[in-house]
């Protein structure tokens, strides 16, 4: 992407856009693949499915592409849980990023708001440096980010349903919103929904299944990669207005439509 | 995109998918900057907006840039005109590759079924190249296959219009119907647009004005040859199901949805 | 709807904006109901269907309902074909009227551009009121408006398909596009796709399979007759403009959205 | 609807699902029209706007036209505000009902997810009939529902947008969620808008703008009263699947489609 335009995140700068989830690979070595390909510089891991102490594992393929672990509390249903397992989390990786998951329910998997917004308070009180997973409500990442967290990172649909961004409008509602960085977690498919998202206004896209359950998960980390830096590029580069026609008189002035 | 995936047009293999039409671009340093940050292989010129044998004309840019030329018949109502203007393209840029254009209507530029469908059984019986841009029906493209066109050229939404896909279903119902490549024309908006046009199936995308008019027009060129590159590879990667949720019973199958 | 609003095709005003289609339905017992709850005044028969002079019959259930008949070109092919058949119709039902299908695929059931075009011709200089079913494309349906069809027929959706409208920016555009009344046919999944319809300016709206596969096709003909008035009532009244939200400056301003 | 097909909030039976907003009305008569012409059974009012003990007020209006009050907590920011106006409304209109509104943005006006919950447990401890506006999240939804709310009100989109239902996933899956009735709240601009609603499985709709600041609002008023019966008579009535087209063989199985 070249100077002047760097994924930046608590102070910490990034050279890709593209965050990248563990669950649902095959096995390392596809996951290896998958890493490389993406060109992420950035991998969440749950600290529920791993043993940071175990040789041959997710965390060895991961320090060998040389990207930082970023853990994230997936599994956890309440502040309490999420919590604790964050302080764990930030023993066991030596680092104080952790990825706040607080999940309110177990068939879809979406985020908590009540229980989030304690989580994040408390952990930002500990000093943690916080990126919640949350839904599109604009109010509520306002909050989140209001309460100290490094990032927001809202749902464009629930996780591992492939079913991309369900309501852009509010994703653009909450880039005008809050002043850190907006992350799009969960719900993406396939390449064109990463690169809406970017063109969205995100800062970044964190995604897992859509890669790592892909039925080639090298080639989807490859068009992912494009994918981010097509949406960065086209945000940055000031789209042409939707027009009925070409030559109608009125542009669809103010937003965007989607 | 390395071997084994060549964009293959009468027999032509070209190594980017993209062709870049010129209409709209400020001036010749624009347009020659879009076609090169665009990786293009394949540029589009209307004859009626040119004089072949003029000095320091788009054809300069073009040739200096070392892509290949396709003359277009834009501005034509009928099929007499188109024919006679293809006829007119074929001597001065000495190629029997002509981009079939029949307009029915000034306002939205949408093509004529029923002229089109005549000059292009002229053309593809004089010997040309025939590659048209037509509506998204999926009857009246498979009808332009039968009688020997190239390739056929569905409109996403009008020119110029920047609406994006407005029918993803018809455009993967002209890939199931016919045997010649798929081009997207027309309709490209930006950067998702393009992917979502290769991830439906087409072979190759064209657009004019969503880089030509765009505010920075190198960094939008820049930004759809990676979205055609990222679009075509998740094509191939064989993207996940959509589900309501990611433990929902039942994927949809047998469809995309948009 | 009260006066000042009548439906009225080639001079004749019908009470009801809905057109209902009879293939599908169960039995006659069946379609009797829907008839009666959709209160629809005209009813469209395949003439390859029926035997207009079997007594017990399609027919009879329609005549005891006091509907008018609507016959239909459904099955066939080429012009060739359906101008013998609506001739044959003409003789049996006693009517000029004909809805013309020329169908260009058994899959989609999708029309063919051109010979719908060289049926409408034909029909309409022997004197037929033509109704012809028609892709959604602007063009082809003034072109079949200038040559004299008393109304035109796009379609939403395939035939069966349940799809909704597909692009009501197309709709839109034709309603713009001719002066013959619009009437959506083919695609209507439930209640709220009728409605749509009616809010994009159509005139009226033609379905079969919604009501008669609907697993209560008495409450869905119902269903379909309350929203076609709701439609038709919104599409004069004059809705509100879309904005992101209600206290930002701009409208959504000079086209509809979906 | 007939009977059967009561809508019961609370235990108490409503003719009508349809739910009238009055703000944005022009005048008493005009509203008073709209009322009439939508057959709605019940009103809300927000406190802040009126004098309960005025004479030849909005209060007189509906009085006459025999509808029930539904009070809301409209304008309020924070729990303490709405409770405190939520006590003042119980004694002002002599009823335990409160339509509570916790507003997160004086911009797009939409909810506080916390500050409602806060709100909604302690109206409910103090005895009242909670019918909370809320964010489409369901388990925010569900939350709500848990504390012992009669009924959730999810918006389709923003107050007074006319975008209607952005993300028809996730209301659909609050209808799965809770087991009081869903009334969509906000967003609605035209008739499909409520059909639709209806047709997700919503128990009820509530407007305002809609009908309220249409050009001719007694004529919407009439609209959105078809529309109600529309949706819901389909929802009931068993729509046919969708397919890409008809004599394809998968239907989309197990979920709407948007």
């Amino acid at each position: 992407m070249g100077s002047g335009d760097d994924f930046v995140i608590a102070g910490e700068a990034f050279g890709s856009r593209l965050i990248l989830g563990t669950g649902g690979a095959r096995n390392h070595a596809v996951l290896d693949e998958a890493i490389r390909e993406s060109g992420t510089g950035l991998v969440t891991v749950a600290l529920r499915r791993i043993d940071p102490n175990a040789p041959g594992t997710l965390l060895d393929v991961i320090e060998k592409a040389g990207v930082r672990v970023l853990p994230n509390t997936a599994g956890c249903y309440t502040a309490v849980e999420a919590v604790k397992l964050a302080h764990l989390a930030r023993e066991a990786f030596d680092t104080n990023w952790i990825k706040l998951e607080v999940i309110g329910d177990e068939d879809t998997l979406l985020p908590d708001a009540v229980e989030l917004v304690s989580a994040a308070q408390t952990l930002v009180d500990d000093g943690f440096t916080v990126l919640p997973y949350t839904t599109d409500d604009p109010v509520l990442a306002r909050r989140l980010a209001d309460l100290g967290c490094a990032a927001v990172m809202p749902l464009g649909a629930p996780i591992g349903s492939g079913m991309g961004i369900r309501n852009p409008y509010n994703i653009a509602l909450i880039r005008e919103t809050v002043n850190v960085p907006v992350i799009l977690d969960a719900g993406i498919g396939t390449a064109s929904d990463a690169a809406l998202a970017m063109e969205l206004g995100c800062d970044g896209v964190l995604l897992a299944s859509a890669v790592t359950r892909a039925e080639r998960p090298k080639e989807m980390a490859a068009a992912m990669r494009h994918a981010v830096i097509a949406g960065r590029l086209a945000y940055r580069a000031g789209r042409i207005a939707r027009r009925l026609y070409a030559t109608a008189s009125s542009p669809l002035e103010g937003m965007p439509q989607w």
